[in-house]
């Protein structure tokens, strides 16, 4: 039989629809406890950064957004209403404003992924571009403020602190059950070159979001290049699979025997990358990129 | 109890080290039966491009790559070996040179992910660059050229057609046990913002590699804008836990109760951004995140 490091069981949890305020932690142990999953030392809960939103009341009411003329200005450059320029801006700094609805004429998104082509087509015209912000070192996508599963004129806004939200289920979670687990709060975005979205962390804690493996031996006794697993995104992408299949009704996935380490001083932020670190390589990128078709060598 | 789409299991197979000519879907059905797992309709194998290229013999000895003027020439603008330039042009299209030793220094990349901080910056120091390129619609680090786990001057090519590998698996074990499965063929790749990797599917049989719910009623009957999820790379990520756990001891992961769509004419490809529509969008989006930075807006 395989070694318990072969095999990894994931468990959605269907839990009641929760409101701000509601015990998170308790109502993921009673979920754990009525269906006999049970929560044990070194389980990871994957839990959907939406439904921290709601129980600690992270929401914002459109009508009560007074965007700032600065706010209004980028409005218009970027393609995107008022309102919700506004609160990225509060919420995190501007790294990208991508023309999305433009980029994606004719590319079969979202008119081949959709039930309703022409609806899908009209909420993407309508919705103009997107725009990547830095939040906290999380580069996300309008800075992870979202609407669906909101009511009418109700957005959620992303955990000021995901590592400290992660933090503290894992601490109550212990206090409550004795149990050590690891949590990691995800959320939907882009993935690079493909249409259509993963689900990647935004906070971690108690285990390490990352495996630390560079240049170790291969195979053939040769140090590897590469080696960094993201262990916490990977955890976070297979929770999506279960957290998709229904509006909502599945925010927290529960992992058995995933290969983590544990680590008391886990953060996210162990494995984001300096965006102004990144941009000025990547510019400097772009222009080799340049030379070279300019010189007909790609 | 949970209904089965709550629950997901994966299983890692330990197949023998296996050689050019082998049968792998032989080679995997022998693991699953020996270690009692067995196989049934709808389980999906995610396998790792580099098992594929070992049976299938797409490998190339560096000594034997005879680089072209022009693969010389662009070596020395990416900083990258001409005889990877040489390989990366003959198997994709660059669409980026990135200077990634120079963007890592002093982020902590590789350093703090390495057994041997030393070592680990001499080898990031000595590769120099990476260059994406777009390999049948797939873009992807180095054309996906890899020399890990990989005999001494012995390279890696990526599969030339990796939908149709995928269809090859499929179909042998249909064709051996009867069971329907869907197959994922998956790479190892940068994650956007990260410092680390994830896999990604880089092919795909016999499931939908996307989930077509864009538009569908949230909670709150709002048409919701997204619910594309990347299915085939959210497997690929989750497999990818199992897999790291040794050097390629693992090249191959079986996942039950993934909520799949069987769908026979299923191709990567369906879900592969146009680089060059991509391209032009990213280009306007500088201009108007520059324009907003000049304005002070961001």
């Amino acid at each position: 039989m395989p070694s318990r490091s072969d095999r990894m069981e994931l468990h959605g949890l269907r839990l009641p629809e929760l409101k701000e305020g509601d015990d998170l932690p308790r109502a993921i142990l009673s979920t754990v406890e009525s269906t006999g999953i049970g929560i044990r030392d070194g389980d990871v809960l994957v839990v959907a950064s939406k439904v921290i939103s709601k129980v600690k009341g992270y929401l914002a009411r459109i009508s009560e957004v007074e965007p700032s003329l600065r706010s209004k200005i980028l409005a218009k450059v970027a393609g995107r209403p008022a309102w919700l320029v506004e609160l990225i801006r509060r919420v995190g700094r501007i790294v990208l404003i991508l023309p999305f609805s433009e980029a994606s004429r004719g590319t079969g998104f979202p008119e081949e992924f959709s039930r309703d082509p022409n609806l899908a087509r009209a909420m993407v015209e309508e919705e103009g571009g997107t725009i990547l912000a830095d939040v906290g070192g999380v580069v996300i996508t309008d800075a992870g403020i979202d609407w669906s599963n909101c009511p009418e004129g109700v957005v959620a806004l992303p955990p000021p602190d995901p590592d400290a939200e992660a933090r503290e289920i894992a601490d109550r979670i212990r206090e409550l059950t004795g149990a050590r687990v690891g949590v990691v709060i995800s959320d939907t975005d882009f993935a690079p070159f493909r249409m259509g979205s993963v689900d990647w962390a935004i906070g971690v804690s108690g285990i390490d979001p990352v495996r630390r493996s560079f240049g170790d031996l291969d195979l053939y006794g040769k140090p590897k290049f590469g080696g960094v697993d993201l262990v916490a995104d990977e955890l976070a992408a297979a929770a999506a699979l279960l957290m998709g299949q229904s509006s909502e009704g599945i925010p927290v996935v529960l992992v058995r025997g995933a290969p983590v380490t544990l680590r008391d001083d886990a953060r996210y932020s162990m494995v984001t990358a300096p965006v102004s670190n990144m941009g000025r390589a990547f510019f400097k990128g772009l222009l080799k990129t340049a030379l070279a078709k300019i010189l007909r060598l790609g």
